[in-house]
């Protein structure tokens, strides 16, 4: 991380805060046709073009949701804005603008800000998202990221939690527990070096898993596949916590229950080597591990021609009545073992 | 503050994330007809019905802009969402939403938080706003709130800081300085307590200030004014950061100066006679203090007889070409000052 030990770097308070917005946010251009006014009034101005609006706010903390020691700045920004945009995604809605607050201690060297802004500018880029407003403010301690996505569709294509049904088949996209190995190997390596810094980290090999936990992708394509195969999905979430409490949103909100299959659940063999390595059960880091940034939501039985062996998608289980709850059903056993969420919690992580 | 001393406290992690935001936002009733999906889906879902949409936000940090030694949780709660919604009053526009986040270290209990969200649910019940969405988390040190505040408007009647011309009056809300001033006896009494827990803080006398710093209202209710007087500002934007700043910012987006007439700055006698007590100069405490969350607007000059003697605003001064730049007429000696942006800057505070 950049700290503020080096003479060359500038302190924020060079240029205060109405010149540090401007100066950061100068070179930010705009794709979407909604963004009428951006940053430089009170607010910003939408123009909704006849969609309902969809918004969300996530908020990161240092120390809780991200350790710069390992995570480099650039792409802390980068993932901040696809946090955010995956919860856009999982309305089924297209993200059109975000708005940044960040509140930063003057540890921070201007040039740590634009690390971050670079980041950023990446992630609006690669999401054709606007940039329309925010704030900057000192803190006390640490680096605080707070992000508001706003997105746009029609009614009638907004997906919720709560439209499934008992029957309906369960799908998830791409594979899930390589953000939660990625980041036990960068914490393994990050002690190491604080025992010895001398030591080179062994990050070799470990490159896809890395990748999920540092520069995650929000699935904000998959609108366009559903849509190509004629699908609507009766309910969606995306896999923040980890897949066992994102099902059991899906069943508190739409009243069903669900079976979800260990041996159906997708994971990557570099997922599966690592946990090996590192004496973990692999299905219970998909479970529970969380930050894959997936989509996970579910398809009326009649849709399930359209979808089988579609390489996005895995079908990894059903709806149930409310009453018979949720269960995994073990890999060769077909043992049941209830849900529960032991997901991603920052309150009990500490 | 409640600290977590006592026993009968409840610590968030009993709660966990999800349980806790339900727990806190369980009580809030929905005001707008706007708003179609709220808190417990991947996103809020908003209906724009037909008006454009208008988004702020703001990032609120202890120890820079408050202090919980003398700032009671409760008018915290209730000032970060006035705060925002005096952004949306700013564009002329009508707030329908807000979205909260928190950064909270475990040091609080959620007795703490519920006094945060009872400022928060009555802000939202006197401005008729919903809460529609957040976002909580745990913190290293400290509490970081982040509000967006959404409101809707027709394209008309959405005011920005970019259309002063020449000659237009400049016009104030309200009158100015005392939320500086009322900082400053809080300030004054808090190190006095710290210094000796015993003596009482001298606060008899004070209550307009105090009220000013602690529970701020925003000018909601000028927009139907004006609408009444049949008045639409040229350009607008609200008193956070103080007059002088504010000046400059109409300036720096409509390309006029300002001349602001000292003596016409309107103030309260208290907010008077408190700075002479303190040895402060008034107007300096207007233009430079901040936090009046009054609105600082421009008029046409036709319309200079529908506001005058109306007791919700001032004219303070006039724009004139941009090259005449942005000067205070000093009273009596009409010598001119050069504005300057020493308003509240959460860079330079520390």
């Amino acid at each position: 991380m950049l700290e503020d030990k080096n003479p060359q770097l500038t302190p924020i308070s060079t240029y205060g805060e109405f010149g540090l917005i401007k100066h950061l946010t100068e070179n930010f251009s705009f794709k979407n046709t909604s963004t009428e006014i951006s940053i430089g009034d009170d607010a910003a101005v939408i123009n909704p073009e006849n969609k309902k609006i969809v918004v969300s706010t996530d908020i990161l903390a240092e120390g809780v949701h991200f350790n710069l020691g390992y995570v480099p700045l650039k792409h802390l920004g980068y993932k901040a804005v696809v946090v955010n945009i995956s919860d856009i995604a999982a309305m089924n809605a297209i993200p059109t603008q975000i708005l940044v607050s960040l509140a930063v201690s003057n540890r921070f060297p201007v040039e740590a800000l634009e690390e971050i802004y670079a980041g950023i500018a990446l992630a609006c880029k690669h999401y054709k998202v606007d940039l329309v407003g925010g704030d900057t403010t000192s803190s006390n301690s640490g680096l605080v990221m707070s992000i508001t996505a706003i997105g746009m569709e029609d009614s009638e294509n907004i997906v919720k939690r709560s439209g499934a049904k008992p029957n309906d088949l369960l799908v998830v996209t791409g594979d899930l527990g390589g953000a939660y190995l990625g980041l036990q190997i960068l914490e393994r390596e990050h002690a190491v070096y604080l025992a010895n810094p001398d030591m080179q980290p062994e990050m070799e090999g470990y490159d896809y898993i890395l990748e999920r936990q540092l520069k995650p992708e929000a699935r904000t394509d998959i609108k366009k596949t559903l849509n190509e195969l004629g699908v609507k999905p009766t309910s969606m979430i995306d896999i923040s916590d980890g897949l066992s409490s994102e099902i059991l949103h899906l069943s508190d909100q739409s009243k069903v229950g669900f079976r979800l299959y260990e041996e159906k659940i997708p994971m990557d063999s570099l997922t599966i080597s690592t946990a090996d390595e590192l004496n973990l059960n692999p299905a219970m880091c998909a479970m529970n591990g969380g930050e894959d940034f997936e989509l996970l939501f579910t398809i009326a039985p009649e849709d399930f021609e359209k979808i089988r062996n579609h390489p996005d998608f895995s079908i990894i289980g059903h709806a149930v009545e409310l009453e018979h709850g949720n269960y995994l059903v073990a890999r060769g056993s077909n043992e049941l073992i209830a849900l529960n969420a032991q997901g991603w919690d920052a309150f009990l992580k500490k």
